[in-house]
């Protein structure tokens, strides 16, 4: 099939802020594009060709606008399986396939896929309910402090809580859960992965994050990693495990701890373009969303080196402002060098919520660092 | 005015391919934008907030456009001007201004311009109509050769005759036009300038062209050209001087010739976007689109340096090839180092139109040199 001028068409589950930056490349392409959403105001309403408004958990939904694309790829990992499961008996070429994301999706049975792989990952317990914990620590089986992840639906932190004490269980939901060892680790890393059709294979750079101690939110994204090279490489080779166990075809953003003694071990992964890849757009030979794009429609796929080296910022709500969004200073930091902020286009504001991002670039990374800090001190985030 | 959480409206006449790449970033900022073109299947049709289809020629309709937005851009020369006019009277910003439009619309005026500012161009004459050529070459005021250029509306190398003879302007039309002197040259160059409305400038490099000697269209842009640091220099400082001589706001594409001895003529301006600067999109740090919208916006200009060396190849029909158009090894170039395809969306395919084209990077400039030479050879517009 010839995408690029044939009756080809492309469905994208979800209109995001991820799904509004794949069309940045449907669009480059000409690559005819649906997307669904279950808002009429998402921000890729604008740029694909057909725009549904739907609930991506309800089967008939899913189903009706899958049976109209060629292919069907994901923004989001919270969709109707059961839907997809059914288009790929039908033929929809569905990516991430219906199989990983059921892995996927709950992370009981991802830390479950990992242990079946051999691919390193810190100690768990599974439990059908929180509830069962206290129970398994009574029993020796378990003991403080550790993490507890409800299985289902934990994005940005939510859905995580380090549990040092009984009293720290009392405020959790009931829900199907894991209790993870707590790692001490040095630094934490992704790496993502690009597969396509045929099973080729290509990894970005190791990313480094720093999370914002408060809101358990990415606040800087440093690639190349200022890791050693030995650690660099472990971490790839792991990663490149984790996609070709779960056969993956399209982008595979693995989350990694590097713990005290550099041991790699993996945290979660995402299917999909990532947070952690958002550098890429300005720093990488060939952008995140590309890489997807080619994974999926089994093209070859790009060089993912950095032309430069790149830092990202994520742009979040200031505490003590809720309301109608203004970006105080925008203007002061893209007079800075290599600055490119982008706004996601949400008109309200609240704490901690994601509104954009502002990618730092430079052919020296300590210059890039150096600059992101200046970045943040600067550009707030308010109501008006 | 904050244009990142306000109601600003920015318009765009015309939607075609640069319409439609500035569009990348509106998208990226989150600036709501309107779009109108004489196509309903308009490139830009699609990421634009609002699209309308209307004459660009017509006073009423631009008029009316106008009106409705904040900043007024273009993506091509040919629009109704003393609409323009009438929107400055009435507040609307208009970037480039319609005085500037109106000076560069006209190549008669274009040249005259030129010459009253003192920037260096190639020695002419005017005529009301191509007949009168013949008189003035009889009263030995012309001699053959010369260039023939008409007045209005000349693109992409219609309305632009090589006059070797008399025979050979029996079949030019009978129009305002200009015989300027034939320069032979060593390069076509040419400088980007941005200007945004403080005042402030950035030059982009020089690039190089190559143009194909049957179309006479560009084949290949190579950035940053391949001359010495004293003629890049003057280059720079003549495109400088006519930016700032027409108290430009946005992009201005300046084309030059480089002489034999080495003297620096400007061949013409575009006062956007520019085929010249494609190659910016992937290899500088700052696009040529976003570029333009920070300068119109007045905020502060990125930087113009290249991150890695670019080459950008035209996509043209195939001679003999008219019809649905296909892109015959698109899969192969895409296999190659650094290699970008950008597919305009153009249904039909006919012998030299522009369909697309491609970007070629890479961190040593004749390696990507070398690369686009493949890509040029591999890659071929056919009708299926």
């Amino acid at each position: 099939m010839n995408y690029f001028s044939s009756n080809f068409k492309l469905g994208i589950l979800g209109g995001g802020q991820l799904g509004k930056m794949m069309l940045y490349h449907t669009r480059k392409y000409d690559i005819y594009t649906c997307v669904i959403d279950p808002s009429k105001d998402a921000p890729a309403r604008l740029a694909c060709d057909e725009f549904r408004v739907g609930d991506l958990l309800d089967y008939d939904t899913v189903l009706d606008f899958g049976k109209h694309v060629d292919v069907l790829t994901i923004e989001i990992e919270n969709v109707n399986i059961d839907a997809l499961e059914t288009l790929e008996d039908e033929g929809i070429k569905v990516f991430p396939s219906a199989k990983t994301l059921r892995s996927i999706q709950n992370k009981a049975q991802q830390k479950l896929f990992y242990r079946d792989h051999n691919i390193p990952t810190a100690d768990f317990s599974r439990f059908a309910y929180t509830s069962e914990i206290e129970e398994a620590v009574e029993n020796g089986g378990l003991s403080y402090p550790f993490v507890w992840k409800s299985a289902r639906f934990g994005y940005d932190g939510m859905g995580v809580k380090i549990v040092k004490r009984y009293t720290d269980l009392i405020d959790l939901p009931n829900v199907e859960c894991i209790a993870e060892k707590l790692i001490p680790f040095k630094n934490e890393l992704a790496v993502i992965v690009a597969r396509n059709r045929n099973g080729d294979l290509k990894t970005y750079p190791v990313v480094e994050m720093e999370f914002h101690p408060e809101a358990n939110q990415v606040e800087y994204v440093i690639c190349p990693a200022r890791i050693t090279t030995e650690v660099a490489k472990k971490a790839e080779l792991i990663a490149l495990k984790a996609a070709s166990a779960f056969k993956h075809v399209g982008l595979l953003a693995v989350e990694m701890f590097q713990t005290e003694n550099d041991e790699i071990l993996v945290n979660e992964v995402a299917p999909r373009p990532h947070n952690s890849g958002h550098y890429s757009i300005e720093a990488s030979y060939t952008d995140q969303f590309e890489q997807h794009l080619r994974a999926i429609l089994n093209l070859p796929l790009g060089k993912t080196e950095n032309k430069v080296a790149g830092v990202m910022v994520n742009l979040v709500g200031a505490e003590n402002h809720e309301g109608n969004v203004v970006y105080k200073n925008i203007e002061k930091i893209m007079a800075m060098d290599g600055v490119t902020p982008h706004i996601y286009g949400k008109k309200q504001t609240r704490p901690f919520r994601k509104m954009g991002h502002v990618t730092i670039v430079n052919a020296d990374i300590s210059e890039a660092r150096k600059i992101a800090e200046k970045v943040k001190r600067t550009i707030e985030v308010i109501s008006d």
